[in-house]
C-alpha cells in the first residue's frame, strides 16, 4: 500500500526430515491462464522478456487497448537466514523467465525466498522506459528491503484503519464482514488518478471487463465521500467530466443535439460499450446519479469548487438530454418517459418508471439550483461555464422547470405508495415466499419470459429513489412502500440489499435491517450467490459500510446539518465509526443505551441526533441517549 | 420442374473470327462463397469426390445437421449440333471434379455443352446409396437427352400456370410484379414432403438460415390454400404437427406444464433457434396463426379430416399455452397478457397487445368450435385426442370460456379505435411523413431506443387483427382504424403493405390499395429496400397475390359462403385469376364495368357477390356488374 508499484512475497521450507537438494524457481510467468472470462482469448503480447543479472522482466502489452505493462522480478535466497552461494540457473523462455536456486538441506533446516516484483505501466511512464523503469524500481526495492518496505506497508494500512475502521461489539461475523469489505475496497481503488475507476469486480475476477458501471456513483462515492477526509472521490467524478465529449457523442448517435449528454451504462474510455443486451442500453437513469454524485460531493465536503470547475457542465449537458428524451403525453397531460428499463433490470422497456421520472426531476433541479448558487457565488466561473456550453438560461431553465411541473409520476394514491412502472400493478402480486426454494435465484431458473412479466425485483427501484432522495419523503410513504415492495424483491443484484437494510433501519424495522445488512456484509466471504470464483462484488462492498452508518446510525442530511437517528441491532452492543463532513471529522460510537459523538478533526460542528440540534467542539465530547 | 431431382444447363459458344482451340469445362465445384451470412464458416465436408466414366461426382454433408447431399454430373459436348472426338481431360481434386473438354473451332463454329446435374439428398435416399443414386439419376436424365427433359419442364410449368396465372390488363409492372412471385413461390415449393417448409428467403439467400417462421401460416398457407386444388397446405401443416412434442417440450421449459405448447418463432427441427432478441422470443401471438391456419384449411378445403386427425391436438396444446399464460389483472377486473412482443417489432415486451390479446381469444373460439364438431361429427377421432391428450373437457374449456368472455382488448372509445398495446397512446402520435427521407428506412438510420419509444410501426398489428379476423369487424371499424394506424406504419417488414393494400380495398381507398399492391409485388424486382443481395422475400410473395385476391376482388367467407367485392384501381382495364374452395374451382375476371364468374371444376357452388347470392354450376359463367 505504501509501494504501489511493488509487490513482495515471501515462501519458506523447512526440512523435517529430508535430506538433499531444495530448489526454488522464482518466475514472471506470462502464460496466464484465468479459465473464466477470457478462457479462449489472448489478451495480450509480450513485446519483450529477459534477465539483467539477478533481475528479470517481462514487458506485455494487452491486445485491445494497448496499455503496456512491464514487470520486473528478483529475489533473496536464504538458508537459516544466510545467503548461501547459490549457482542460479537462469531460465529464459518466450513467456516465463526467472531463475532456479537451489541448495542442500538436511533436517531442521530452513531455505527462504523473498521475491520482489515491481509492475510499472505504461499509464505512468513512457513506453520505452518501462524496462528501465521496472528493473530499477525492482533493485531499489531489493536495497530497502523486505522489512523496511513491510513496515511502510503496515503503517499505510494503519493510517486507513484509522480513518475507515468500524467496530461492532458482539458479533464477530459482522465485524468480519464490514473490515473485509473496508480493506477490499481500500486495496482495490486508491484515488489519486482521475484516469481510473473501480470495476465491479475490482482486480479479483475478469467479469465486467473492468470497465465502470453506475455503482461507482450509487454505491462508492457516498462511502469514500464520508469514509475518509482525503480527495478521494473527486478524482471519480473528473473521470466522469473527463468523459462528458464523449457522452456528448454519444447522444448525438442517438438523435439529440445542443450538447446533451448520455453517459454510458459501460466504459473505460468514454465510449459506451455494453453488449447488445437491451435492459443495459435502455437504463438511462444512470444519468441522474451522476449529476447526483455531483451534488453529494457539493454537500459532504462543503465546497463549491468542483461544482462550479467541473460540475456545471455535466449538469447542464445531462438536463439538456432529460429536455429532448422526455415527450407529451396528450391523455395524461403531464410529460413521460417512454422506454426504459429502470434499476429494476426485471422489468424491460417501459414506461414511466417511476425511479427514472423521480430522478429525472431532481437532476434538473439540482441543476437549477447549482446554476442559481455558481451564478450569485462565483460569478465569473457561471459566466464562462455558460459560454463554453452557450447555455440559453431562460428559454432551457424554463423548458426544466416545466418537465419539474408536470411530470407523470405513476402512483397509486389509495395504496398510498408509488407505481414502479406503467403496468405494473396489473401484475400478479405476490411475495417472494411463493418461489420455491430451489427456484431461487431466479434468473439461474426462470425462462426470461417468465422473469419479465413476473412481480419480482432484481434490486430495489421505487425503494431506491426514497433512499436517495430522502428528504422529500416522510416516514410514513417511505414504510408504506418499503412493505408493498420489500416482500417482492429477490435482491438478485449485490447493488440491492443494503438500500433495503438502510430503509428498514429508518422505519424502524431493526431486525429486518440486520438480516439485510447481514446479506450485504457477507455476500462474498459466504459465497451468497455461489459465484466468487468470478470475482468479489467490490463495487457493492460499501453497501455495509452505508448500511451502518446510514441505515442503523441514521446520518442525514437536513438543512445543511449532519444528522444521525441511531438504532442498534439486538445482537449488538454496540458499533463505532468515524465521518468526515465539510472539513469535520466526527466520531461516533452508539454503545448500549447511548450515543457518544466526538469531534475529532475541525472547530466545531452543529449536529442533529434524532429531533435536535447540538454544538460540538473540537476535543469535546456529547453523550445522548437512545431512543427506544 | 418435373424432375426435382435434376438440373440442366446449356452452354454454347460461337466463334466470330477465331480460329483454335476451344476448351468447356463442366465442373462441379463444392467451394462455394456466398460471401453473405456464413461467409467464415464452413458450412459442409467434402466426404468423397470422384469420376465414373464420364460423370463425376461430389459427396458433401452439412456440418451443423448432418445432411448429406450427393451432387453427379455428366455432360454432351458437341460441336456444329455433332459429338467430336473430345478427349476429355479429368479434373480430380479434393472440392472440384469434373472434365475439360475441347476441340478446334474456325469463324462459324458453334461448341455447344448441355450439363446434367443430379442432386440427391438423405432425406429421400439412405446415405450408402446416394453416390450410386445420383450417378445412375444423371446418366438416365443423359439418355432421356436435353429436348425431352426440357418439354417435361415446360409441361410442369404450364400445369401450375394454368391453375395459378393471375392476368392484369392495362399495367404491365404489375403483371411482371404478381407473375415474379408466383414463380418463385412454385418454385421454391412444392408441397410434398411435410418434412420440408418454406424459409424467408427460399433458395435464394442465406439470410434467416433456411428456418421456417410463422411467415409460413400468415402469408403462404391462404394463398396455396386457394390458389392450387392440390392438398399442398396439409404438408406445411403437418410440418408443425410432428413438432408438436417439441413445443410442448419448449413450452415446460418456460415454466408451462399440462401438455401447453409454445412453438417456437425460428426453426427447423422444432426446436426453438431464435437468436437472443428478445423480440423474437416474446413474439408469442405466433402460436394463434398456426391454429388460425388449421381453421383455414377446415374453411377452404370443407373437410374436417385433418383437424380430427392432427389439428386438434395442436388447438388443445396451444389454447392450454393461453390458459396459462394469462394473468388477471386486479385493477383491471380482465385478463391481461403482459411482457409480450407484437407483430409490430418496433415495440418491445408490451402489456396487452391488442393483436395478441385478441387473437388469443379467437384461438380460444376455434378450438372450442373444433372440438364441439368433432365431438359430434367424429366422435371417435374426438375421444382418441381427448385420451391422449388427458383432456378434461369441463374444466379446461370452462377456463378457456372465462379468458374469452374477460379478455382485456385496449380500446379508445372516443376515437373508437384499438389501441396497439397498453401506452401507445402515451406517444407523441404524428404520421410517417415527419421522418426526413434520407432517414428512411428507420431501422438502418435511428437509434435502437428512438424507434421503441417512437410512434412508428414496422408491420401492421391491430390493422393485421382486422385483416384476420375481418368476420368480427364492420367497413367503419376497419377505416377508424386504417385512418389511425396506416400513416404511423413504415412497413419496414415484407408482411407488413399487402395486409394494409388489402384493407384499403375494403374501405374504398383503391388507389391507396394499389400503391401498397406495387410496393408487395415490386419488393424485389425494384430492389425496394436495398437488400436483394441478401436473397428474395419468398414467404412475403403470396402478398401480393393475396392483395388481389382478397384485396381488389374482396374475397372473404361468410356464412359459409365464398364471396366477393370487387375494385379495380384506375390503371387497370381488368385482371383474372382462379380460386379454390371446398373442391371447386372458380374463374373470375373482372373486366371493365362488369365481372364474369365461371366455374371450371365442381358442380355447383353458390357464391356472394357485393350484397347478393349467386348459383353456378360448372361450365355456366355469371356475370354481375360492379359497384361504383
Amino acid at each position: 500500500m505504501a509501494h504501489p508499484n511493488l509487490c513482495l512475497i515471501k515462501y519458506s521450507v523447512t526440512s523435517l526430515s529430508y535430506s538433499g537438494k531444495v530448489s526454488l524457481v522464482p518466475l514472471l510467468d506470462g502464460n496466464i491462464a484465468d479459465g473464466t472470462e477470457y478462457a479462449n482469448e489472448k489478451i495480450w503480447n509480450i513485446l519483450r522478456s529477459g534477465a539483467a543479472g539477478d533481475c528479470s522482466y517481462l514487458w506485455t502489452q494487452t491486445r485491445r487497448e494497448d496499455a503496456q505493462i512491464c514487470y520486473a522480478m528478483t529475489y533473496q535466497f536464504y538458508k537459516n537466514n544466510k545467503e548461501p552461494i547459490a549457482n542460479p540457473i537462469r531460465i529464459e523462455k518466450e513467456k516465463q523467465v526467472g531463475f532456479s536456486v537451489g541448495t542442500d538441506v538436511k533436517p531442521g533446516d530452513t531455505v527462504t525466498i523473498i521475491k520482489y516484483i515491481s509492475i510499472v505501466s505504461s499509464l505512468h511512464y513512457e513506453r520505452q522506459d518501462l524496462i528501465e523503469e521496472a528493473v530499477s524500481q525492482v533493485r531499489e526495492a531489493k536495497t530497502i528491503g523486505w522489512n523496511a518496505l513491510l513496515q511502510d506497508h503496515r503503517q499505510a494500512w494503519l493510517d486507513i484503519w484509522d480513518e475507515a475502521d468500524v467496530i461492532i461489539e458482539g458479533d464477530p461475523e459482522a465485524q468480519q464482514g464490514i473490515r473485509y469489505n473496508i480493506f477490499q475496497l481500500y486495496q482495490t481503488y486508491r484515488g489519486d488518478d482521475p484516469r481510473l475507476n473501480i470495476g465491479p469486480k475490482g482486480f479479483t475476477g475478469e467479469k465486467y471487463g473492468g470497465n465502470t458501471y453506475w455503482n461507482t456513483e450509487l454505491c462508492c462515492v457516498p462511502f469514500f465521500l464520508l469514509s475518509t477526509p482525503r480527495e478521494i472521490v473527486k478524482n471519480l467524478l473528473i473521470y466522469r467530466y473527463n468523459q462528458l465529449p464523449k457522452a456528448i457523442e454519444n447522444a448525438k448517435k442517438l438523435g439529440f443535439s445542443n450538447g446533451a449528454a448520455l453517459f454510458p451504462q459501460v466504459t473505460n474510455n468514454g465510449e459506451e460499450c455494453h453488449s447488445e443486451w437491451e435492459i443495459t442500453f435502455e437504463e438511462i437513469h444512470r444519468n441522474n446519479i451522476i449529476v447526483y454524485a455531483i451534488g453529494q460531493h457539493a454537500t459532504m465536503t462543503g465546497s463549491l469548487e468542483y461544482v462550479a470547475k467541473y460540475g456545471l457542465e455535466v449538469m447542464i449537458a445531462v438536463s439538456r438530454f432529460w429536455s429532448q428524451r422526455v415527450s407529451f403525453s396528450r391523455p395524461k397531460q403531464k410529460y413521460v418517459i417512454l422506454g426504459v428499463t429502470g434499476p429494476n433490470e426485471y422489468e424491460n422497456n417501459v414506461d414511466n418508471n417511476w425511479y427514472t421520472n423521480y430522478s429525472c426531476t431532481q437532476c434538473l433541479k439540482i441543476t437549477l439550483g447549482y446554476l442559481e448558487i455558481i451564478a450569485k457565488e462565483n460569478p465569473d466561473e457561471y459566466a464562462r461555464v455558460r459560454r463554453i456550453t452557450s447555455f440559453n438560461q431562460a428559454e432551457e431553465t424554463e423548458r426544466w422547470k416545466d418537465i419539474i411541473a408536470r411530470m407523470y409520476l405513476p402512483e397509486d394514491t389509495e395504496q398510498g405508495i408509488f407505481i414502479q412502472n406503467d403496468g405494473y400493478m396489473d401484475k400478479e402480486l405476490q411475495s417472494t415466499g411463493a418461489i420455491p426454494e430451489e427456484e431461487r435465484p431466479i434468473n439461474q431458473h426462470w425462462s426470461w419470459d417468465r422473469i419479465l412479466r413476473s412481480c419480482y425485483i432484481k434490486q430495489s427501484d421505487v425503494l431506491l429513489g426514497l433512499y436517495l432522495y430522502y428528504f422529500d419523503f416522510d416516514t410514513d410513504t417511505t414504510r408504506r412502500n418499503f412493505d408493498f415492495y420489500e416482500p417482492m424483491t429477490v435482491h438478485e443484484s449485490s447493488l440491492s440489499p443494503h438500500i433495503h437494510s438502510i430503509l428498514a433501519a429508518r422505519i424502524g424495522e431493526v431486525e429486518k435491517a440486520y438480516e439485510l445488512f447481514m446479506h450485504t456484509t457477507r455476500l462474498d466471504l459466504d459465497d451468497y450467490n455461489n459465484e466468487t470464483d468470478q470475482g468479489l462484488h467490490i463495487t457493492s462492498m460499501p453497501g455495509s459500510w452505508l448500511a451502518i452508518v446510514r441505515g442503523f446510525a441514521g446520518l442525514q442530511i437536513h438543512g445543511g446539518i449532519l444528522s444521525f437517528s441511531p438504532v442498534l441491532p439486538k445482537k449488538w452492543s454496540g458499533y463505532t465509526f468515524k465521518v468526515n463532513y465539510s472539513g469535520n471529522t466526527l466520531h461516533i460510537r452508539v454503545a448500549g443505551k447511548e450515543i457518544i459523538f466526538s469531534l475529532t478533526a475541525g472547530n466545531k460542528l452543529n449536529i442533529g441526533v434524532y429531533q435536535n440540534v447540538y454544538e460540538l467542539k473540537q476535543g469535546s465530547s456529547l453523550t445522548v441517549k437512545m431512543t427506544e
